[in-house]
């Protein structure tokens, strides 16, 4: 392979930044804490500029393989709604970072524990200990204040965030993103909708790894049996956003076709591996207050969504290369090291 | 009403205690935080007295309404096992709780975040902040530590551990816990099976009270309406435990059953209430440890369990009355306060 | 007990019938076989008198216990609405009872199996052989032909329809219905929704019976061991309608409700009992034709969902009240005999 | 592409037939209706050669996309168990292939719907409608029968039994079987399982098809715009066996990763495409009869199963490139033709 761009999946095109962030209004963030064995962080997607507590975004998501420690998804599943930003970290750390989500909700809702009794954090993870001294438990809440406050709609890629620490086919995981944009209704002038995907890559053995359609995992199997690498238990987090008008249980059904773009990377939804997709809509909001009017929004017709679930399955493969093309070699605990797959296959 | 016992559910014997820790090996401990704004707490159910995480027990959830913050059933969903003690806090205790589990599970097994990678911490919550400072987000790894050491078979309840700042019907709630024996083979000399049930009440109404099938809710609401209390998002956490070997496709189906209990007492699962139940056998474990061999039991056999799915009920209902019966009246945050229900009721 | 009128479950007023088509447009028709030892039949209820493929209604089920074989439950969970009239009959009558469906429907709407490729029947069922000789399979397409053919808003209950060969608690079942009438904004001049409850009643065992309350069970059980009342495998059918603007994942939340209701009268979700809940919402419907608009509703606020909520639990309890005390005894297959609940209590 | 034998889907060992037949017991038998408009039929899957009602076998489904009108999947995820032969027919006919499956046990075992009250049918069934007349709903118990009472552990693929008139991608569908043997010990030699699929294949657009890792899509579409190709609403039925030892929890896991197989042929799971996969094991039997004894049978441990993961992932690749290999261009109703896909790629 001699590539100077990333491989590009399927025919769709793109937003401007390939990126979540090309929904509009959604941002994201990082901390990056990469020092000797700490090799860790946080990352906060916003799914809009203003008070999630207040103005809530219709979610779902599904679970492809539930080996996986999150806290919050008893609650969407309910009501169908996020509250906070959702927020990606090591699985050890999820408590810390759901506890600072309470307490950034409190301070924009200071009635939180009051007249209005609770808030729902959102946290997903995946276990970075390979690279990462997980025990030492260091993230804290002030990580997860600092990924919300410098998030933007540029989003930084691979060994970043809590992507820091990750990794996938036995090479260098992480954070990736992509976007698709598609017409619903078959015409060219139609309405168009924006799919983004935003993925935290930690699973896959090198054996099976599938980019963009070739099957490179023998080559790249071959190369790594030169290394150290022990097998590591995985896990990848999948957020989708997009713009279309979706209710609960549609975004349901959208979420679940991340997992056909996770299965062309080579994945079988792994036993070890917590395989959780999670999806949103920006075109409305749900009111937190009992006295505001709810939307009257008329979804997308149940018969026009097979584009945005091509976009879906096609952004979250396009977002997994994404992280391992991106995904510099990172070196850490016990001197651990996980090769970028750009030197492992030579791109 | 005059009556000096809790009034009792249903026909079927109990066990000695009248408790969880009926089912032989479960015990439960709690630590309590009362003084001034703080009333909360924690309480720990342990599945046996070995190392759970080595020692796994099989278990399930179903969720009534998900009206809630727990964190831990994704993974027991898909593995149908438990692996650390079970906890209860209050709602934005949640993370530091799960925290404290993790740290306890690697202080009994330091392989956790080496060569095994990762622990499922499991933590239930209601909502106290009508009597607790939620905000103030007091409870930390210690009080679970507390908690956990302390475990033992005498189950102290009412206004103890978790169930210090909880609220049910409009009056004093909190913990409360009961069992019932059964025979599963309609012989008089067949094996018999106990299943124990442990809730953490904080939810109901007044006017919907139903006390051992009578309707004193109309008689309670009127008593309450000359105090100030304010309407309380509500919930409730069960927990029900059994001897009889089931795996975990049928413990999902004992849970369940915990509704109907619920039911009994007034309660239509209402929107704002996070009713759970979960339910584990002690009946064999499952080894952490690939190498071990899995355990071959005979489950009892479909068409035995309707005594069970009894028991299950009539252990809730009564889990709840006892938590009622046994709570004191408690005075917390800006003089909230909440009667005991004898008070209210004139037992 | 000496009662000239069923007993009134709740202080919730109803509608002007006190059944499900209170909720406007929703009609029930029944075709009753009884001859010898063919006591059975097929109940229809249709959500609106328009063209249901062609104008969908929103709809989404709850599952207490599965031991069912109805048929279309897979395509509501994923779709979210309803697409044909909703038939009851027994258990081995659904594949006719749901080729007849497709029949109707096609003849109301012959593009399907061409431009528009199918259709999702639905059709529930409880086991009625006991007293009807079910092997024997009579119930043909045409019975549900007449059975939609007759809906009205007068509801026929007890030993009718569906019901005809059905027993609860060791006496006769069947058909029964009631409806609720609720404000959800907590203001005398708040609009009014209806939720009506059609219930298949073919449950319980004589000694768990609470009739309203009174735990008359053990009365019953008493009275019956006189009798030659063979153990029966039960199950119940809840149909739930509402002209509440829901949506499919609140129509869910609706449905589960259901549960509380069957619950205050003595179940426990027995193993052998098939016991499920439907829900659908008249406020609005979904358009089959993709071109046609999609409705643009304001659903109802989620926090205001709870006196639903209570009217469904309320209902279904009522209807159940109603099938057992308008069921008169029936003798069937083998001479075998349920005796009317008012004969037993002597009302 | 110049190729005499179908592509091979990944590197493990097929069993001696490559066939869901490779497991033990399990046979297949086809019932063709081909004449004219006529071009539809039944395929039975026989878990073993007993009597399935009084000797169950465990199994599990997973829904990846419900449009689809199956009947008996409510009570197999209640109860984990599968107690008729599984059918396969057009979507019209479920209701028919249900009944003579209910007439078929009653036949077997007289108690059903006696002593013994009732038996759950399991029909799956994809739409046939392009080809096939399928308003004249002309399949009947007898094909069923005739389907039942010829299988064997040869199995004929392609445009064969329920497969006669399905399309995939444009090109002729149908019937397809494959099968892979696994160790789950790691060792050389250990104990090895059998893993096979069986799938009704009736999805897919042209331009998506990915032929055992090759895009072929594009090559496809470009062929077919010269045909009246019109499109077509999916469907695809997996069912997948394995003799390793599993309970029903885990073969819910192993149908889900049916889903990757599919996915990795080009599917997104489109909104009308009724993607279901079906697992059972034939390491065990589950007695009807109460008093029989259960068996005590040690499941594999959990982190054993990644090998059968990936087997399912790959037979049900493996068993839709055998479909679309096997399947020979069909004429059917107002002369529409599926074209063999052998023709179209020019193998």
């Amino acid at each position: 392979m001699t590539l100077s761009n990333p491989p590009r999946i399927g025919p769709l095109p793109s937003g401007p930044r390939d990126a979540i962030t090309d929904v509009a209004g959604v941002t994201v963030g990082h901390c990056t804490l990469a020092h000797d064995a700490c090799q860790t962080g946080v990352t906060v997607v916003r799914p809009h500029g203003g008070n999630v507590y207040t103005d809530k975004v219709p979610a779902a998501a599904s679970v492809l393989n539930g080996f996986g420690k999150s806290i919050g998804l008893v609650q969407v599943d309910e009501l169908g709604v996020l509250e906070t930003p959702i927020a990606l970290t090591n699985t050890f750390s999820v408590g810390a970072v759901a506890q600072a989500q309470i307490r950034a909700a409190i301070a924009d809702n200071p009635e939180i524990g009051r007249a209005w009794p609770t808030v729902n954090p959102l946290v997903f993870e995946c276990n970075d200990g390979y690279l990462n001294d997980i025990q030492a438990m260091v993230v804290a809440g002030d990580h997860y204040a600092r990924a919300l406050s410098g998030a933007g709609a540029d989003v930084a890629q691979g060994a970043i965030g809590a992507g820091r620490g990750m990794s996938s086919f036995g090479v260098k995981g992480g954070i990736g993103t992509a976007s698709r944009v598609v017409s619903c209704d078959g015409r060219h002038d139609g309405e168009r909708y924006t799919v983004g995907a935003l993925v935290l890559s930690n699973f896959g053995t090198p054996e099976s790894l599938i980019l963009a359609g070739e099957h490179v995992g023998a080559r790249l199997a071959a190369k790594l049996a030169e290394q150290t690498a022990a097998p590591e238990k995985g896990s990848i987090i999948m957020v989708v956003a997009t713009d279309a008008p979706l209710d609960a249980r549609q975004l349901r059904r959208l979420s679940l076709r991340a997992g056909a773009g996770l299965a062309r990377t080579g994945s079988v939804f792994g036993h070890g591996s917590g395989d959780i997709a999670f999806a949103f809509s920006t075109a409305y909001t749900v009111p937190h207050g009992t006295d505001a009017p709810m939307p009257a929004v008329a979804m997308l017709h149940e018969s026009r969504l097979d584009p945005l679930f091509r976009a879906a399955a096609d952004s979250v493969e396009q977002a997994i290369v994404h992280a391992l093309w991106h995904a510099e070699a990172v070196t850490g605990r016990d001197g651990h090291r996980r090769a970028a797959l750009r030197e492992m296959l030579a791109f």
